[in-house]
């Protein structure tokens, strides 16, 4: 269970991780301008055991994620009531991911990502190009790329859980369970590239592991 | 097609549209923080035309899908060079889809949006709730409901293309069509959350649709 403490808003610095900009242009002569992000591409992987036929997933605290669960008006106190707003609101439950933030091929990327988030140490042949789309459409348009992988309980040489201050549990889920989610109405505390790659798994790769 | 010209980027602005924070905590007695944004939940509508059999897609210009079609190195220029980047590298194919603003009920945004955007008068009971995820698990982590809606050519009251100085355009794509964009490796110029609205759709609807 996360313990949260001390919530509070504070200007946005000289960010690293977040540059906000305006773009200008004229499109089809009528002046316009449009506010985003400058944001990396990602990897995402589709992570399948195939010894105890279940789905890897990640599951962290998301500030995003709990930061819109809260009530405009409880969002002006000086700290957030976290008792009212326990950190479980925004734990997600997502595929293993990370960002292109190194100068390699993405598929090292995405195996490095395998091995620090879930512990298992793929080869690159084992990892399927899928399909690459944009994270999204209104203020951050970067490319991701799905994988494809199976791994086996022998493969397992690390904890998993991140590198450096990342909190992350490594959560299975077998395939009645991934249908089961899907049936729901939510809310989900998890993104549509994360149910696009379930869907896509169901119907491309679960049928050979059904009993 | 898209006339683009006189591209740049500029400061952020104090904008009604992106407002950027960051959010400090202690979780598990560490202090961190996050960089995200302040955005709105929204509504998303698959919208299928039963009289033609096809689905129904806004086609538009996105800055931020542009934006991240531009090498590094060309960002740096006074103006982005057009001829080397047209303006078809930043138009995406997306469902249906509006933001929430108003304080009303979202089957109602979701109501008008499909009539502003796509041209078709739904009636709210034709508004079928499917289920609700996160937008994005980083630096926006708002709510999207998504809906399954089918209308037919005789509910085609209004042109669509969308309100003030939008300019989008309406497609339409036949089943045997989503199921050929979703082999294809990419990168296709949608988000996440359309290509599950499509296979939520191929899975769970489509086959009453074939003939």
């Amino acid at each position: 269970m996360e313990i949260l403490d001390k919530v509070y808003v504070s200007p946005l610095p000289d960010s690293p991780y977040v540059k906000p900009f305006r773009l200008n242009y004229t499109q089809n002569g009528m002046v316009k301008s449009w506010d985003l992000l400058q944001v990396h591409d990602s990897v995402a992987i589709i992570v399948f055991n195939i010894t105890r036929k279940v789905m890897i997933f990640v599951k962290q605290f998301r500030p995003a994620i709990y930061y819109n669960c809260i009530h405009a008006k409880d969002r002006e106190q000086e700290f957030i009531d976290t008792k009212k707003y326990p950190a479980s609101l925004g734990i997600a439950l997502e595929m293993c991911a990370g960002i292109i933030d190194k100068n390699k091929p993405i598929e090292d990327i995405a195996r490095e990502e395998v091995l620090e988030e879930c512990g298992y140490n793929i080869k690159l042949k084992d990892l399927h190009k899928i399909i690459s789309y944009r994270s999204g459409v209104g203020v951050q348009g970067s490319l991701q790329t799905l994988f494809y992988c199976e791994v086996s309980d022998d493969m397992k040489t690390e904890q998993g859980g991140g590198v450096d201050d990342e909190i992350i549990e490594v959560v299975e889920m077998s395939i009645p369970q991934i249908e089961e989610m899907l049936k729901s109405e939510g809310p989900l505390a998890s993104p549509p590239s994360c149910l696009f790659a379930l869907m896509w798994f169901l119907q491309n790769k679960a049928d050979k592991f059904r009993k």
